[in-house]
């Protein structure tokens, strides 16, 4: 006798119709072997009463297992297994109950990746993160940006706009960019030279796929954005790196090493170099796009935080001087409204920009397109100048709020550099101050700590007043914990 | 005399401030060595006088370029360029003015990407397009799931929510699944086992990076999704063909081979088949997972048409049934609510999870984590349900509509099997027509046309009835043009 009142267990609390329910516990018992191909099943009025439901459940839980070809029922003489079943080893049924469908570890090869930079350990539970530099959220224009949003989603005609091409970008928000950054960065290009992406990281991760593999090399920072080399190292690259002091990257370290070996590709951040906030200086610049030219290498120039300067207009980009087209711009809209809002573009020739799509695509069919046209029209009606010149406003004041609480609160303890721009500063311990013991603060948590460098960014712009004050204290609290037990 | 009146053009319609026009101009002279490190600039009186700008303009000018580093400013006496700034290579000032930064190809060696699928030449143009299965957004509550993002993004907490740990997708929304695909997909998992993506094609192309390479052999279906190969072909893995007919993949194909070589993975489109639409067959698909644990391969479950079936409800997912771990499921919200969303999942042991958040991290640091949230909130209430339900009765009339349009209207033409769920009927022509004919028509599109199989996907989701009718009388039109023309 067949225990169908073991087999088919009915949870009235649950989301799932009854007789749904009956039919998956029969499918899985089917799957089990506890009831094999051919097995008879009682009849509709009779498993009714064992099971304690309205017949007319039963007739739906058969009609279902019976249209997914799972039994074959005679009307009127018998309900049977399908015999086109294959025999399965058989299974204790009150064990494979219980059993969960991957409680097995993935257990074929496959390849591990590097994981630096990766965020974990951060959950919402901390009172104040010290982020590594991101835009407050508060001051954001995302709400017009939804607003508008809403209105491309209901409109038939701007529905279609959004949905088309976007595996490089909608082309209204391509034509958009092509004013704005010439306008702001001065770049002289057309919307075939641009690739919209979801931010910074895919336009380093697609290129450098495109452009390195196992038999190139590049140079990059030391220390530099850890993220970017893990895309780096996903192509099998060489990597080496060379000395960022404060005018930026060693140009001439990298003149050297390109009289010596074949460099392929050069990564910089111009500004401000990721974690050490410097920018790369005008005579480097100059010297960097001449090496280009004279070595043939790829300068691939991630200017993610290129918007926020305070003391002067930053500088024009690489890409914008007259170069030999061997140089890959890469911004975000990220880092100027939210991190949630994945927006990004690089800009490059177009014969490489096609081919980069193509890899988009075989990585992620498309963006989001009403995203991508609520950006162009924020841009088009200068909302977005209008935002950036009011946070830049905001964030410098922040930064020269955190330069006096720093000086003031935490000057025994540390030293850095005020950067010209940006959303952090980078602060580095004096050497007897370990940044181990900032690792596990109660209530704080710092988001990207240096060990190697003895440091940590303080990202200024997402705290108002009060939370860098609160911030600045508690690392006040932690350093003074520190020299007490060390004495 | 230099001649600044050419160097500087003031343009006082652009939208930048002519202080900046002048600045960059500069710069510019700079740096195609029109100025040389050291030359004296006029000052800003008479510099005012030959632009015909106000004298405090010049001045906010040489102050941005001081700024910058671009010249030094000895008060009172003299304004010249830095000497630090390297010379380059003479150019004619008046062409460098005409140059753009991007006149140039990308000169250096890079790699060329597959890039069969994608939507080239589909423009916004076309009246009707008729794609390969789209939803139709007309009844997606798409305005619900932004009124809810727009609550998310004003609400401090929920902000913090969205932004933390989106390389694997936000707590919130994995939690959800957990139930959500336990009730409609019999998975039995845990937060862990998740990892949301931006849909369908970046799970894909996330396994195979970490499962494929060029030592490796997976098997795909005969015809196959194209974009799905792209992801293959990117890791340089051997793929085999295997026939699909109307059960689905040939699992005893599967088997001969298997004895034979080595086979690492086996991707599968249980419902429906892309792009002929087929189911795998139960039968079918136990003996897949037996080979799976015969043989040690992958089974990748793209099972990205699961919510819309007609005559019954769906199979339950291969990785629903008891097996030995190796199913990785891939599943997508892009088909449910709109294309522009990108959300999709991927199920899959902890350790092969956690190597794949990895990878997605290199690639693009996370995902719209508001988004991912207020889908969270419409599952939860329930709505995501009530969409799919209502959604379902409407594209079954459509199909039913599209079936007896298609028989009564283009039945001389083409042949047919009326898929029991999906968004899409695939059309093959009869041997005289040949597809290349509805490449090109006035005012169709059809997105997915295959020339090697004769054939078309219609998608019928995405039309209402007299939309589908259009769609069949602009093909009833080009098949009569066809036609008139061979005799």
């Amino acid at each position: 006798m067949i225990p169908f009142d073991r087999i088919v267990k009915i949870d009235k609390d649950l989301n799932i119709p009854v007789y749904r329910q009956i039919a998956v516990a029969i499918i899985n018992a089917i799957r089990n072997s506890v009831l094999k191909a051919g097995t008879h099943l009682p009849g509709s009025r009779e498993l009714a009463k064992i099971l304690g439901v309205h017949r007319k459940t039963v007739i739906a839980a058969y009609e279902e297992l019976n249209a997914q070809d799972w039994i074959v029922i005679v009307p009127r003489k018998q309900v049977s297994v399908a015999e086109h079943i294959p025999v399965l080893k058989p299974q204790d049924w009150s064990q494979s109950q219980l059993k969960k469908s991957y409680k097995n570890e993935f257990s074929l090869p496959f390849r591990t990746v590097e994981k630096s930079g990766l965020s974990v350990g951060i959950t919402s539970v901390f009172d104040i993160i010290i982020d590594d530099g991101h835009p407050d959220v508060g001051l954001s224009p995302i709400d017009d940006l939804l607003k508008t949003y809403r209105t491309l989603a209901s409109r038939k005609h701007s529905v279609k706009d959004a949905h088309i091409g976007t595996e490089q970008g909608t082309l209204k928000l391509r034509k958009e960019l092509v004013s704005y950054l010439s306008e702001t960065r001065g770049l002289n290009i057309t919307a075939e030279n641009i690739l919209i992406t979801h931010g910074a990281q895919m336009s380093i991760y697609l290129s450098s796929q495109l452009l390195l593999n196992n038999s190139t090399k590049i140079i990059i920072g030391k220390p530099n954005y850890l993220i970017a080399n893990n895309a780096f190292k996903e192509t099998g690259t060489n990597i080496i790196e060379v000395d960022v002091d404060n005018d930026g990257i060693d140009v001439y370290a990298i003149e050297e090493l390109c009289k010596k070996i074949k460099i392929d590709a050069v990564y910089v951040i111009p500004h401000h170099h990721y974690p050490t906030t410097v920018m790369l200086s005008v005579e480097r610049r100059m010297k960097l796009l001449e090496l280009s030219n004279e070595f043939l290498f790829t300068i691939i120039e991630d200017d993610y935080d290129y918007d926020y300067h305070y003391s002067s207009s930053p500088y024009l980009p690489l890409a914008s001087a007259d170069h030999n087209g061997n140089v890959i711009y890469i911004g975000s809209f990220s880092k100027m409204l939210d991190p949630a809002i994945r927006i990004g573009f690089m800009v490059a020739p177009q014969n490489f920009v096609t081919q980069c799509t193509a890899l988009r695509n075989a990585i992620d069919v498309g963006g989001d397109g009403y995203m991508q046209n609520a950006l162009a029209m924020m841009i088009k009606d200068g909302e977005l100048k209008r935002h950036i010149k009011k946070a830049k406003k905001i964030y410098h004041s922040r930064r020269d709020h955190l330069d006096t609480l720093l000086r003031e609160k935490l000057g025994e303890y540390i030293t850095y550099w005020l950067p010209t721009g940006g959303m952090a500063i980078w602060i580095k311990l004096l050497p007897q101050y370990p940044i181990g013991h900032l690792e596990v603060m109660n209530g704080l948590k710092i988001k990207r700590i240096s060990i190697a460098q003895n440091a940590f960014r303080f990202g200024f712009a997402s705290m108002d007043e009060k939370e860098l004050e609160n911030a600045v204290d508690l690392l006040v609290l932690q350093f003074q914990k520190f020299k007490a037990k060390e004495k």
